[in-house]
């Protein structure tokens, strides 16, 4: 990469989130700019959801893991005057591409027009084909314990799960992987009940979603992976026919 | 509303999420749906942000508050065979109608088709004008204590303050709700450092898009109203020139 100076002649570098897969939940803006970009930057997987926008676009595939080797290649292109996306999956600002890409132009002193494109989330996705486990507060948390200490994630699973909140795991489980997500399970049975109840996506979106609705005790954890989603209820989360709901008490309070 | 027995023809009920105003941010998905519907439901400053989208369907627009009788207007046009949009500004599945949609059904023991159409959200469209504040693991709370005991949201914030959570305040202050912010603020300041970063972002997406980038102590209260989104930053929240970033350790990791 490029460093300290910048070309005279800059372009820009879009962080586009591309939404959970399909095609119809991307929005319009990020259509707009992966059309009109010169150069598309993304893991592989990715760019085959959005190769319906692809007609000119030079573009820059690479396997799992080589984060940053897509976002040196992405700002690159940007500095010598191109017009850039970056694609993430679900929102770009959502444990996606657009924190990183914002840490390399910091570490590298660079100066360069940047813009971030919000997406519908993996978690949004996963909610919407579930019903509405997240109408009242909620919060997102990584298992992934390859940048973060465990004993961070660990104390934000005991906050969340005593405080009552609706949880939704990212990235819960992986071949390696596995330990993470039984301890999730743990902490949150010491907090809650075993009957509260768990809905798992996986392929959020995708003509292969498939959905599990069970809960904290009979949590299949073997049928999870990384392409699922497990959102954790809590003591307002209801089964309403096929539907997750976390009730707001609309029809508790008199208004 | 009907209540009980069903229509034996009946339509059907779309919960979508048109996202933070701006046309551009919605999904393809959400702009299909309400086109292809017949009704169109909602409170009338949205109806107004789809306006472009609006050819052939009938409205029915309320005032703030009517949440209940707009949602009762959208499930008898269903039940009565007819295609429904009932639309949330953001995602309808995050403080939208999508929820109470399905809370109704269940009330009024009715089988109604229902589909929930996310759509991005207020939070991500802040973060996305912010920076990429929400990188890491974070959390949603609405300050709005009409259905849900002040002691209950008490409780979740002290225990996101404590776990370093990135935390986004939906709802934070109304004319006649002032104190909460206020709380919410001395909560954080309990258990974080004085210079934590806050941004706020009032009108996300919107051409009057408003942006202050402040610190729990700088908070400016009264600049704060409903149409703004307070965005607390964590221990690892940084500022990268203008943007507000929660970095993910890509940096101190050795990768």
């Amino acid at each position: 990469m490029q460093t300290g100076s910048n070309s005279p002649c800059q372009g820009k570098l879009f962080a586009v989130g591309i939404g959970p897969g399909n095609a119809l939940d991307r929005t319009v803006r990020a259509e707009k700019v992966i059309r009109s970009s010169d150069v598309v930057v993304g893991y592989h997987r990715y760019i085959e959801h959005i190769n319906d926008l692809i007609t000119h676009q030079e573009i820059i595939a690479s396997g799992m893991a080589r984060e940053r080797h897509r976002c040196a290649s992405a700002i690159d292109a940007a500095l010598a005057g191109r017009t850039v996306s970056l694609v993430s999956s679900g929102d770009a600002g959502i444990y996606g591409m657009a924190g990183l890409a914002l840490e390399m132009i910091r570490e590298n002193d660079l100066h360069l027009d940047i813009e971030i494109v919000p997406g519908v989330s993996a978690a949004q996705a996963g909610a919407a084909a579930l019903g509405a486990p997240l109408m009242l507060d909620y919060a997102c948390v990584s298992l992934s314990d390859l940048l973060i200490s465990w004993d961070e994630i660990d104390n934000r699973l005991k906050a969340l799960a005593m405080a009552d909140m609706v949880t939704v795991l990212y990235n819960p489980r992986s071949k390696k992987r596995t330990r993470q997500l039984q301890r999730a399970r743990e902490i949150f049975l010491e907090f809650r009940p075993a009957q509260t109840l768990v809905g798992i996506v996986r392929n959020a979106s995708l003509n292969n979603q498939n959905i599990i609705a069970t809960s904290l005790t009979h949590m299949p954890l073997d049928k999870i992976d990384m392409r699922s989603l497990v959102i954790i209820g809590n003591s307002r989360t209801i089964n309403i026919g096929q539907w997750m709901v976390t009730t707001r008490g609309y029809f508790d309070a008199i208004i």
